[in-house]
């Protein structure tokens, strides 16, 4: 015997869960079945509200529920300074970091021809037209550091300097409570070319 | 700035799975709103469906969608070989195993007196009332090998004596695939005492 089907349904349906394979799904209709309908109940009603009430920033093209979000509306935000980063979870890791006060420009992934994402796809141009007229004077350019995400950047930087925008890219070196011993040759070589002068 | 509230309370609710934290929850909600709508879309009504349409077997008390059970109604299954489990998901454990053609009866949990949960809570009438008028020779207790699973065992197989019922216990002893090296006592020591000779 197997599952019935409306179980069955479930349990497919939460395989749709990043991360989440046949075996925790399984194990987390059962939970939800046996012990906690409540908590489903409240997880599809959640569900249904963010899918209908949760879209992207018309200037900044994060997620949110209102047509500018919560950053690009705060007057506290310096307007001068523009974060490019490559998707909204990019933006959530800089803001729980905290130190940063500009604004954001979240872009629709990297570069990556191969996949069919030009520039048009990731948002090159809706990044264009945010800068015309604004009173941007720099740009912090913080794709990831991967090969895709250097692509991107430089790229961005191209498109930028006939504008006379600063153009800055975040530092990559050794990351903090990392050991010398155990990082990659290529981090090593930027932490070293990226010294700082410090007496 | 944190999340906007309709993406905080998903977060939330993607929480109450079993074995989500706050990380993956995180994860699973920005992949869903940034990649998968339709997942989400799919998972909320599957959930939805479940909770209205997934009840309780009236016979075994596992969970069944129909009042009667698929393993219930199935006349090809031994109706005088009756296996006790904790739970729905051990049905469908000992079903993947294959090899047994008996029915199941299945209780809510294990005694466990310190949580309030007592013969009456996990199902002890119900179980003598399905055996009243049945043609069940043999018990198999199929709890688990804990103590509160043995307790109950034990429990079950003494109100069941006075009844001439047969009734046995699932074998403890060394999984296949285990090495002795690495196997704790109590399980080698009910492996050695529940011996079977081969020659």
């Amino acid at each position: 015997m197997s599952f019935s089907p409306l179980i069955r349904q479930m349990i497919d349906a939460l395989r749709g869960l990043p991360g989440v394979g046949p075996k925790t799904a399984q194990r987390m209709a059962l939970h939800l079945l046996e012990r906690d309908r409540a908590a489903a109940a409240h997880l599809s009603s959640a569900l249904d509200k963010a899918i209908a009430g949760v879209g992207y920033c018309r200037r900044c093209r994060t997620l949110s529920e209102t047509e500018l979000c919560a950053i690009c509306t705060d007057p506290r935000r310096d307007p001068s300074l523009l974060c490019i980063l490559q998707s909204p979870a990019d933006v959530w890791a800089v803001e729980q970091a905290g130190g940063f006060n500009g604004r954001y420009f979240v872009l629709k992934g990297h570069l990556s021809p191969i996949d069919g994402m030009g520039p048009d796809e990731i948002g090159i141009p809706a990044l264009l037209d945010c800068l015309d007229g604004s009173e941007v004077m720099e740009v912090i350019l913080a794709t990831n550091p991967t090969v895709e995400g250097e692509a991107t950047a430089h790229y961005i930087a191209s498109m930028l300097r006939p504008r006379g925008i600063k153009v800055s890219r975040i530092a990559h070196g050794v990351p903090l409570g990392g050991e010398l011993e155990y990082i990659d040759g290529g981090t090593l070589a930027h932490a070293l070319a990226g010294r700082t002068q410090i007496l």
